[in-house]
């Protein structure tokens, strides 16, 4: 049987190398039943069952100006990657290792989905027992407030069909729970939200503690402090897990313990597995855009097709319309839609 | 010998109650050599050596609008005991509970250090071997770009006086590591901090993940992103360490591996213990104010007061106004500076 989703894969952002996304984009066809189009360098892609591979050997993943560098070179392969989805030829889009060149050729290709300001970029964060969906954690370093109201749309969708939640409950990322705490793009936010229709399910503002305690299904906050608490997270997690490793190895009576921890821990160790989660969803494009992390190997990398995958086959792009109609909260001059898409992180006029 | 050092407590806003306050005050005055004034209601506070008691029974720490409190009620326990330091009648102040009632009345009464834009909350963040300062870490909701430039200055005079080292390492707090990366005044921040002088040892921007590496001595973000990165912070510690106890009773196995594992892991949970920090200092006023947790009880509190006795004996007023002298960051309108202080988190007009 021929797969009926196609997915196009830029081989060349992976910081382990293209070998490593060619390896993800056999397993990822045989477990997702997906066809796949790969961009790279095709002395070291291997082609595979249901896997095309596209010579593109200019890689502008590390570039410093991801915008330059996509609008300079279009035989880049992020951006022959995106081509694919654009013209038709994929219905979704995979590129890893740099967020920036996945998010600028996305814009001027694939374009913003109609009624979109922003495209936003969505994570599902592994927290022990409780995951929710996080957005933005980076596209847009400033956001008005009917950005913040458009992304708290765009996660519920996102989270209906990731996490198989209904009616998921959505909160606002702020410095206090009062509808009055925040900067003062989040207090309008929050009181846009609170007035929303379409049955979006606002149970208010988090603090950052929410993100620990699974105090919402999708938490919502701009792409600067997204980033930030993201990579805190992170990283106050790795630091108690190797100060707890450090401990360990002081005595033998401790060493002696940890053995026989191990099993009890490596549960948890998988459950907020990084590679699990498949990466990144760049939300409010024409197509579902997944940029998992470039740290991946191969089983992070089939994570993403698989996320991509799902994304088509379940129609992520009409639900997210339909939640964005439902609460009113598409953009009003429609028309203007199919102007060239201004990249976030410039201040739009008001 | 009479202490030299007077501090000033409020008592009204721990959430163990006065009596918890009272047992915090003896213990301070003994362990560092101060004497305290102690306001709150007289019936549960107890005159102890180098203690004496004020009866300030209204306690407004739970008020929803700080400021509009401290204003209405002159008799309220943190305002007397501001009005203590105000008048010189103490060198310091710790108020506990809640950071807008201190933060309100220290600006009403206490005013702005000269040349001072804007208070900042800094807090001393436990990481596992590598402690440092952060600031803003809930004072001001939005900042401009010279007021993290002088968050900077004033991080840096207390991270030598509070963590000992010289010439301490000061990051700023970005989505990504290249000067080009932030909101537009974090951009901004950057670029003046690039170019300050006075000897401010700035390393550039750190990534959330920065927190927990020892990136730096000093940390310097908006009272928003700081205040949700240091939720998201302990949030995450927390949850972590809920997830490996949960693991740890599955089996007798692992009962046994977490007895044998204790002695090592109580380093780390002293190292990391809140309370032992002795809470957030507000800079920037003409006087030392600390804000303990209102969760803290006596030793916490305790703690609190050692820090303010060593601000007052070290002289950190001192050190940071001559850390923002030399690095060119004082306020220029030096004549404003006795005008009444406006808010942090109402907008300037710019």
């Amino acid at each position: 049987m021929t797969p009926s989703v196609t997915v196009s894969i830029d081989a060349g952002g992976a910081d382990a190398g293209p070998a490593e996304v060619s390896r993800a984009a056999a397993l990822a066809a045989a477990e997702h039943g997906v066809r796949i189009l790969l961009f790279g360098p095709a002395s070291t892609l291997r082609p595979a069952a249901s896997v095309e591979v596209y010579d593109a050997p200019l890689s502008i993943a590390k570039h410093p100006d991801p915008v330059r560098a996509v609008r300079a070179n279009p035989e880049a392969s992020v951006v022959q990657a995106v081509r694919a989805v654009a013209e038709g030829r994929a219905d979704a889009l995979v590129a890893g290792g740099s967020t920036g060149a996945a998010l600028a050729a996305g814009l001027f290709r694939i374009k913003r989905a109609p009624g979109v300001h922003r495209p936003a970029l969505a994570i599902r964060v592994p927290a022990p027992d409780h995951p929710f969906v996080m957005l933005d954690v980076g596209a847009n370093s400033e956001v008005r407030p009917e950005h913040l109201v458009q992304f708290a749309h765009m996660g519920a969708a996102y989270a209906e069909l990731l996490l198989g939640v209904g009616s998921p409950r959505v909160a606002l990322l702020s410095n206090g729970e009062e509808a009055t705490k925040g900067s003062q793009d989040v207090v309008a936010a929050h009181a846009l939200l609170a007035g929303a229709g379409g049955g979006l399910n606002f149970i208010g503002n988090v603090e950052g503690f929410g993100i620990a305690t699974g105090a919402a299904d999708v938490i919502v906050c701009d792409g600067f402090t997204g980033n930030v608490a993201l990579k805190v997270m992170e990283g106050a997690s790795a630091a108690l897990i190797g100060a707890i490793r450090g401990a360990v190895t002081e005595s033998a009576r401790s060493r002696t313990g940890a053995v026989l921890l191990r099993p009890a821990l490596r549960g948890i160790r998988d459950a907020v597995d990084p590679e699990r989660q498949g990466g990144a969803m760049l939300l409010g494009l024409r197509r579902p855009v997944v940029v998992p992390h470039g740290s991946f190997g191969a089983r992070g990398i089939a994570a993403a097709v698989g996320v991509a995958a799902r994304a088509v086959r379940e129609d992520l792009g009409g639900r997210t319309h339909a939640a964005l109609e439902a609460g009113g909260a598409l953009r009003r001059a429609e028309g203007t839609s199919a102007a060239p898409a201004s990249l976030p992180g410039t201040r739009d006029s008001r």
